[in-house]
């Protein structure tokens, strides 16, 4: 029972990817996640308002470690470069999870709803970002537009990532930085 | 009588519209906007899912617009200019309907959940546009990351204009594909 983790929420996590992943997404009931996990479902929904929920626990970890970049980005840092420093600094997180990333990603394509989730996460990241950026003295349309951009960056890096072999996140978003800069100015 | 509009679904959205701003969009039944434009209540669910598909028909409109102005424009334009000419071509609808607009927003960001759908309408918008770039030759990452970039300029354009007393969409968006430029020129 070494590969479990010990704390609840790890443990409802771990259960619930095995579920998906043996039996399907839409198979899979709350019931059954929490026996696996050696827990009750009382404990599960301590943690997660329904199943949906585990796929997207990493959203609000996710948003708080860009946001935590972005505030200690150097002050003279332009809006785009902090917004790349932001992402820069969380893409070592991702590597970390390129196995789990992959599998979650199979059952996000193919459930439109989730799809859906997943926009609106990346659109409350944005959000965050964008104020994370008028909290350094940015004013709009620019704050709006560098966190969209920085977000656009990031999908494209994500959705490259996450099909990818090995994994490499850092290199991907740079890959994806720099794709960005050539689009732009190819389109003046 | 002359203010309604002859078909049904323009009658439907006029009489809904009409309420959300009188009685408050929560306040306002399906029941009540088919009284309004005397129609039944089976003929709104004709036209409309429910009340809150009335706020966003115009999504798929505009993502048709988009999509045939992209496929449109000239072979050779690049896939971020080829994006700036599909989203300039749509601008002159938005205009017409700026009151209405402006209206709309007020709801939308009173209401969460309206603020969810209206961020994965733009998703799907993006989605539709990297499809056409492909349409027209261009692979990933940088069809994702043109439709992306060009959906930041468009979010970040509407967001302005829709809170601005004149509504000039063409003026304001080719605002912000210079600031996209600038952000990514001071960013390198």
């Amino acid at each position: 029972m070494s590969r479990w983790p010990s704390n609840p929420r790890g443990r409802l996590e771990q259960a619930a990817m095995d579920l998906f992943i043996e039996q399907g997404y839409d198979q899979t009931t709350v019931a059954e996640i929490a026996e696996r996990a050696g827990l009750t479902e009382r404990t599960f929904f301590r943690h997660f308002s329904d199943k949906r929920e585990v796929l997207f626990q990493g959203g609000e970890l996710l948003q708080a470690a860009m946001v935590e970049a972005l505030a200690a980005a150097p002050p003279d840092a332009t809006p785009l470069s902090a917004i790349h420093e932001a992402l820069a600094a969380v893409a070592g997180i991702f590597d970390e999870r390129h196995d789990r990333a992959r599998l979650r990603q199979g059952i996000i394509d193919a459930h439109p709803e989730l799809q859906e989730r997943e926009g609106a996460k990346m659109a409350k990241i944005a959000t965050a970002l964008a104020e994370g950026l008028r909290a350094r003295g940015v004013t709009d349309p620019d704050a709006r537009l560098a966190a969209d951009a920085g977000i656009a960056v990031f999908r494209s890096a994500f959705a490259k990532w996450v099909r990818s072999e090995t994994g490499d996140m850092s290199g991907t978003m740079e890959g994806c930085f720099v794709a960005l800069e050539k689009l732009v100015e190819a389109g003046r």
